[in-house]
């Protein structure tokens, strides 16, 4: 089985559940996927209302790439979507990247580095407007769970990033995996992207 | 509003989902609730197959305490259920708190703390015997999505972590304040505790 380098992106005001949802449900795989936790520099990261988490790669490291991007959002993105360091590693990690993902708000800033430009993509669904003014040539959708396009993915608010995240190990690793990692979290995964309860009216 | 700390529990090898679902949801309201994650040591403290948090107190700082404790699961449990440090900390810190809470196979450290005797509990449902055999003095629900007795609260696996606290938040802070966090969040609460898909036959 080959194994995906996930670049899990840390900034200041990150929300828990964005990055931790996800890295659950890729860590129940480890022979599968390595999660490699990225920052600006090496210093710890305080997640917004939370604890910090130690970076254990920084955008210095030139030689690094990764085959999965995570990208959180939370109250710390209003920050980083004029932080050119961030939306330049963001960029070029984006390039080389296989599959690229974000969760709530963090399609801010996927956008901000370019990466939306011509696609389809979602956000969380409580100040979507806000976060839709930085992508202006990205299609918005105001209803979904998560949204695929091309190899950007780009999932609702918080807990949309589990089920996104599990509909990602399908497609690299398949169906038999997500499930497995599902059960073992006791999850009830929502495998439908259209379905969502939380669209924009 | 009253403020309420909550002690998270960290140890190596600790569940992700466990601990970060709920702090997610008592993370939405930092005006009712204070996390403070807790191990034995100040050093960082890495999840299982996931990356390090830093503890902000330690078992050392007799000064204080936690209305709220939050024991997560993991592989590391099998370690620290014979660790007598834990053990002892977590007697002593439960004996204070006004919520004892659990997730995962935590149920079975605070069955080692001596916490569960005589009291009714759950725990995963994948190794339920397991966590089990470490609560003699307990009665083990093969089927529930969390139990509550008097102020012992135990969820079943990892993402149970979640429907728990939005119970607990209810209890403690009322039902708008609950079903806020699960709106935030985007998540769709299981509100009923007995509501176990993933029940041991």
């Amino acid at each position: 089985m080959s194994r995906f380098r996930v670049g899990a992106l840390l900034f200041e005001g990150f929300e828990m559940l964005d990055l931790y949802g996800p890295l659950e449900m890729y860590g129940m795989h480890p022979d599968i996927f390595t999660i490699i936790p990225v920052a600006q520099s090496m210093a710890p990261v305080r997640a917004s209302n939370g604890p910090c988490t130690l970076p254990e790669a920084s955008f210095e490291d030139q030689g690094l790439s990764y085959d999965i991007l995570l990208v959180p959002g939370g109250d710390g993105t209003r920050r980083e979507e004029n932080n050119p360091a961030l939306l330049t590693w963001l960029a070029e990690a984006g390039a080389q990247a296989q599959v690229i993902t974000s969760v709530c708000t963090g399609s801010g800033l996927l956008a901000r580095a370019g990466l939306l430009d011509g696609h389809a993509a979602t956000t969380n669904k409580l100040g979507f407007d806000e976060v839709a003014r930085l992508g202006p040539e990205t299609t918005w959708q105001r209803s979904a769970r998560w949204v695929v396009s091309g190899n950007r993915i780009t999932s609702s608010g918080v807990s949309a990033g589990i089920d996104m995240t599990l509909a990602v190990i399908e497609q690299l690793a398949g169906k038999e995996i997500a499930d497995e990692a599902a059960l073992w979290a006791e999850y009830t995964r929502q495998h439908d992207a259209d379905a969502d309860p939380f669209a924009v009216r």
